[in-house]
């Protein structure tokens, strides 16, 4: 018992303020658009489809925004989340660097979207809604926002990407066991949803076309809102608990990461472990690299545009200045459903343009092969989207290994994968594509 | 945030010693039998299916074993366990009674059955033993032991029951990727397997009848031990790090349990928590209630007979003296896999005939229902064993609130059901009987 495997923190530790990492930017993000107007959206124009507390922390330029008290209450169930010493991997890979991961999947649901999940349900709650509808990939974002509107009493519908609905049947149920409403996207329950069938009728479905579901049924429900999983900067927001958390915990640990990692769908896991630590390079000089790690499926940080595009399939959402693959981009069915969005978040946008943020692509064989070397070694089988960070993380550590180097590495774990073991069979049986 | 939601312990404050009851036993429990010669087992008799060190514990009558650092060191992957004030639970059931429980689920294989996996696996590792076999019924202590002999570079063999092999095919894929062998029992590789298919052709297996099969493989092949889930003392001894830790939290939550509930299968998370309290009870006079909450459908402590029995289906283990309804019962298909099993453990049993323990049996539909509102309100899907602990306490909760008194519950929640929301999924489509 030479190094400490897990630092805990007490529910006292627990960050009381979310950080916005606006206020520290050199360079903000532009402003979204109107696509009607072509002129920058007002938060009047947002607060028909999000919650107004949620559209104030949008636009907020201010440092620290409070966490509400009945939120922490909430988020003490699973938080502080342990940080833990990968020594098992370390080992493995016979390699001189540290590596530590931030364990985001011993939440209820298995990962980090239940941060965001609870606020946005709060101040949905708050505002008098009765109704909240969304989106879901994995399945992740689905079942933490209908435990969290099952706790403050709001109805949920939820469009799960089909090819999730139908690969994982057991997040259908986790969302059932919650009583949240689940469809199947692209349905015919909506207008879009129609159109896109009609379009692509052998369509696997993307969050893209999910979020033009759940967009156009806000709309149309009296007394709805919608809530979103991740690329917002609300969502990055509420996930800053995450790396606040970090911040003490690799303090008591003796040690600052050289290199911070998470896998990129949207945004959120990487925004809320890294920004916290890029505060001390944007304020203190600090020279910490952030490596945001994408499937090869769907590169948009490596391979995408800098432009103003839609968030949604079909065009109804505000335009946003982001790294985009086009919003019609189809991403091929794989497993880390979670990742399969065809653009990111306008702060971490602005922040890679801005040299701040590393990105790479990861394959997907690659990705399961360091799950489950993960998986021996730590115990712990990560989910399909987690295996990503897992494997740029092996890919650091093996570079400090030539280099010879101690290099101190951070990565997050943001959720588990006992919901996805069909992915790891598929992944045995040599089914997977790369 | 008026009450502490979540007690949780540092690395340094994990108990290094297993506490054994028998020590403390007024009435220690009569000595296994070998049922050829009706005299009482020798060790040496044992050693042949299991690790010296194992036997060693078996037999003990120290009051507390050394906990070994190579154990510890993995235990520190996600011990110590948070201890949770079910505070939602309460508020549901506007109850005066104040509820706790330990939460086991947040293990990497979501139970507490990887307590004992580490040791037995580590143990047979410094014997020198190559292979290991096993039984599992709902798959968590099969991924445990898979886990665990992994780190150790043991192989091993798992004869999962058949019709958990059916219903929870995740359970095989989480044991495949930790790189284990498993084989739906009853099976046509060993000669009781196939005595039993001969004998009962239809039969969805049981826990006894894999213990049977991986028995005789243990005996069969050379360089090989067998290793146990439950029931037996050495196992109940390492759960007793539950009960230790969870001891020290109450202290911390300033309160100290007038009821301890655990769901029952052979016994050994029921141990777990409950012999480190009971052992107030023996040597201080504390007055504490422990309640065995096991399913109608396999009754053995509140139907059963205290008799010596075999630990198997099929007669090649010792005669255990225990609460048993006979080791050819074939318990129905309840989807509490863990749970299906003819016998208790020898003292749990002579705990239980000495009137120290008590029992209740529950429905299944129960559980489910109590699962259900469990998920709801405090966010974690237990896992079908799980539910029978909580629906207990539930019964107990509405008990105090009958009589109007602030009685403190604690309970074990020995794991989350991610894996088997195939269970659920039946309980909401009214296709499960009671």
């Amino acid at each position: 018992m030479k190094v400490t495997k897990k630092i805990v923190l007490e529910e006292h530790d627990m960050p009381t303020q979310w950080y916005n990492i606006v206020a520290d930017m050199v360079q903000r993000p532009a402003p979204m658009m109107n696509p009607e107007t072509k002129q920058p959206l007002r938060p009047e124009e947002m607060s028909t489809l999000f919650a107004e507390e949620l559209v104030k922390q949008e636009f907020s330029t201010e440092r620290y925004i409070d966490i509400p008290d009945e939120v922490r209450d909430l988020y003490r169930i699973w938080r502080p989340t342990p940080l833990v010493r990968a020594s098992g991997l370390e080992k493995a890979l016979d390699t001189p660097a540290k590596i530590y991961f931030k364990n985001e999947s011993i939440s209820p649901v298995g990962s980090h979207k239940l941060n965001s999940a609870i606020p946005q349900a709060y101040y949905n709650k708050k505002q008098g809604i009765q109704h909240m509808t969304t989106e879901t990939g994995a399945g992740q974002w689905g079942s933490s926002l209908a435990i969290a509107c099952k706790h403050f009493g709001l109805d949920l519908t939820v469009f799960m990407v089909n090819s999730s609905y139908e690969q994982k049947p057991y997040r259908k149920s986790v969302m059932h066991t919650y009583g949240a409403n689940v469809i199947p996207s692209p349905s015919l329950q909506t207008e879009v949803g129609r159109q896109l069938r009609e379009r692509y009728p052998n369509t696997p479905g993307s969050l893209g076309m999910a979020i033009s579901e759940a967009v156009e049924l806000a709309r149309k429900q009296p007394n709805t809102r919608y809530g979103l999983g991740s690329t917002m900067s609300h969502v990055c927001l509420h996930q800053t608990i995450i790396g606040q958390e970090a911040i003490k915990q690799m303090e008591i640990a003796g040690d600052y990461p050289d290199v911070v990692i998470a896998c990129f769908g949207g945004g959120s896991n990487f925004a809320g472990l890294s920004f916290p630590f890029m505060r001390n390079n944007l304020t203190k000089g600090y020279k910490t690299r952030f490596i945001a790690a994408e499937p090869e499926a769907c590169p948009k940080l490596t391979k995408g545009r800098f432009e103003y595009d839609f968030g949604d399939s079909t065009g109804l959402t505000p335009l946003i200045p982001m790294y985009t693959l086009g919003h019609e981009f189809e991403p091929a069915a794989i497993h880390a459903g979670g990742l399969r969005y065809h653009g990111a978040g306008a702060i971490v946008s602005q922040l890679h343009k801005d040299g701040l943020i590393e990105a790479v692509d990861i394959n997907q064989l690659d990705s399961f092969k360091a799950g489950v070397l993960f998986s021996q070694v730590e115990g712990i089988i990560p989910a399909p989207e987690s295996t990503h960070a897992i494997c740029a993380a092996i890919q650091e550590a093996l570079k400090a290994k030539e280099e010879g180097v101690e290099r101190v590495i951070l990565f997050n774990l943001s959720g588990h994968g006992l919901i996805d073991m069909a992915s790891y069979d598929r992944y045995f049986a040599g089914e997977l594509n790369g």
